[in-house]
């Protein structure tokens, strides 16, 4: 049973033209990430960008939304129609949020048991030399896992979050993320992840999340 | 001795343009996030940034410079000047560097034997209400230790991070980081470093970096 009212039309167009202007600003971060160009290209730039900071500045409210679903257990019953996309109850997550411009092109989908998901990562989530940066990686981790639990209903705030890196993990390849749960001990959550390319396992994660009062049932 | 030249004053005069257009994207995230704008307003920031990226996509080179002092373990002595100072030789990181949008308000400096920097994180970067995510807190690390390997010239790639979350690391809080050299045992590098808020650890990371003939000396 929803506790929410379902969103009105106002909001589907407010959150739409949001992540309009995200996915603009994704393909901006990319295009200065790689871009050579002189000064004054630079400069115009930097003045489109400002002038349209200018105009969402006065606009700022105190209270952002701030991944409402994220820590409700039963989100997957409250939103059964979005509840096998991560992207949906992290709306402005800063890793797979559609509405926020920080996050790569990472999808999650939840098949009912596994978080699988895809990613390629080009040149503004570099580190050494044609590899992705291994602090990204800790990051998509921590999504992948806890999102896994989310998607179990036992949501949780992540207690220790362990990676192994075993081979580099290449820019802009095609990247297979697989996310699942290995067991539940009293408040403890202990979820699994892993990360390949071309069918070899890049890294790995393993995670200990903490259910508290907020994110049980 | 350094085996590059001097900077042209084309390339500071590049890098400084660089880096005004990656604060004023900066600048633009952040308002994005935090924007309750009507679509309009949304709408014509878009168009704004699309702009911006159309001017600079048809300068998009093939091989952009990616960290080239990162994984030299002199750099220290290549470049006295700079070296203690991490943004300056990881400049288009995706953490600390200022060539790079994606990269959060992260000050780091090396003291000749620590590496201590602060941030504070605002809601592009959040995970649970009011909380840095989890994942942001791990990318800092992977940064925070990788530097201080660099800084020591023990440069290295990681080969696990263990992070250990102790309590919430507020959004907008003054954060301190310290990251500093446990020890080094053949190729292995042993690392660790604190995130701190108000004199009171809230994370600690545990880092084994494994250097490589491209790494070693």
């Amino acid at each position: 049973m929803s506790t929410e009212a379902e969103p009105t039309s106002a909001q589907v167009a407010h959150q739409e033209a949001t992540a309009a202007a995200a996915e603009a600003t994704r393909r901006l971060i990319r295009a200065l990430r790689l871009a050579d160009a002189p000064p004054d290209v630079l400069q115009r730039a930097e003045d489109l960008v400002a002038e349209a900071a200018e105009l969402l500045e006065p606009h700022r409210v105190d209270h952002p939304v701030v991944m409402q679903g994220a820590l409700r257990a039963d989100l997957g019953n409250m939103h059964p129609t979005i509840s096998k996309d991560p992207a949906d109850f992290f709306p402005y997550s800063s890793v797979v949020g559609p509405l926020n411009p920080l996050s790569p092109p990472i999808t999650l989908h939840f098949d009912g048991e596994r978080v699988r998901g895809t990613a390629s990562l080009e040149a503004p989530y570099a580190g050494p030399p044609g590899m992705v940066h291994g602090g990204i990686i800790a990051l998509i981790f921590d999504e992948l896992l806890g999102a896994t639990n989310v998607c179990h209903g036992v949501g949780a705030f992540t207690g220790t979050l362990s990676v192994r890196y075993e081979r580099p993990t290449p820019l802009r390849g095609e990247l297979e993320l697989d996310g699942w749960l290995e067991r539940i001990d009293g408040r403890k959550v202990f979820s699994h992840g892993t990360i390949s390319h071309a069918g070899e396992v890049t890294a790995r994660a393993e995670g200990i999340f903490i259910q508290s009062d907020l994110t049980r049932r």
